[in-house]
């Protein structure tokens, strides 16, 4: 049992060294012995624990998940017992884009990994299973925010989803420093104002609430 | 002046080799020896036209923004003299998304440069400079549109912009299917309806146009 525990502890120390790499120096530097070098161990042992590129990557990606969902259950925490829909969207939506150290470490890992599903199957079908369970969580808050009558029964719940998904193209305009974190927070809040403009609940964050 | 063109010629010829391994085999293939191979020419030959990979990606992202730009004029010159604004945005915007074969290798270029911009000041300095001036065309065209009463003057210009731009982010979304190339149309349609609705020129691209 401590040798599992172990195990897996040392198959994340690797991958926040691959988060490293890709990080610091960029994605095409990713390669095995250039990992083995961040985490400070020789190639033959990190083979030990990942016997592929593609499975060290798909590792580091599940990894990079599951702090991504940790931070948005610890934020979700701070909104409350009932937290209006807007609050949960926007925090989903923040969470995605590149405005703090580790959104942004997430952020360019994915893209590689976007990348490199391209041209593997295997890595393609992880990728779009994870996007997808994502795309259907919001899509089932959207969806009971019409019902609810804080988003207008006129919306499409589908084509709101996606738009709502697709916002995460402000990461490549804040990498790029083409859009500000700031500007691009604005645009969000311009557009979940909108999207919460309307209907039953009031116009958003800022008061004419109803619970 | 002949030989000039030639070797004009030749670069875009070896742009084109580079588009072929990033769209076939991925960024992380992308070398000057394997560009040489899909060209067809030695690794020396490569390096008379080429000095580093950087200077061979520039070049080949500039020729991908040139191709677009054109196959944008294409579009707009279709659209006749004077083009509903609702129908431009679109057109810009349709072209940034892999809904063809050339935007598609266009937009996984400009992906694997964007990463590699993360990385590099000159490529982050161009990618910047490329991106920044297209974001320009599109806030003209909003502020105009607003101005002629297409677009309700209580939208921010700058936000609407920028939420414009942000769409591009269905490219990700589309690449891994987890939204469809038709979905994705039908969001931004019903997204540039939303932003050319309530105002005095009507609803979008079917009727109400005043011209």
């Amino acid at each position: 049992m401590p040798k599992q525990v172990d195990h897996h502890q040392r198959r994340e120390e690797i991958a926040r060294a691959l988060w490293q790499v890709v990080e610091q120096r960029g994605v095409s530097h990713l390669s095995l012995r250039e990992v083995a070098k961040e985490a400070g161990i020789s190639h033959g042992a990190l083979q030990h624990y990942f016997t592929s590129r593609e499975a060290m990557l798909s590792f580091a990606m599940d990894l990079a998940y599951e702090q991504k969902s940790l931070r948005i259950s610890r934020g979700l925490q701070e909104l409350g017992d009932l937290p209006h829909p807007r609050d949960v969207l926007r925090l989903m939506l923040v969470e995605m884009l590149p405005l703090h150290a580790d959104a942004r470490a997430a952020s360019r890992m994915s893209a590689a990994y976007v990348l490199e599903a391209l041209h593997n199957e295997k890595i393609h079908a992880q990728a779009r299973d994870g996007i997808a369970q994502g795309r259907l969580v919001v899509e089932q808050l959207v969806r009971q925010a019409i019902a609810d009558g804080y988003i207008s029964p006129d919306r499409d719940p589908v084509a709101e989803t996606n738009l709502l998904l697709a916002l995460t193209g402000f990461t490549t305009l804040i990498e790029l420093d083409v859009v500000g974190p700031q500007d691009a927070l604005t645009a969000v809040d311009q557009y979940l104002d909108r999207l919460f403009a309307g209907n039953d609940h009031g116009t958003g964050s800022e008061g004419g609430r109803s619970r």
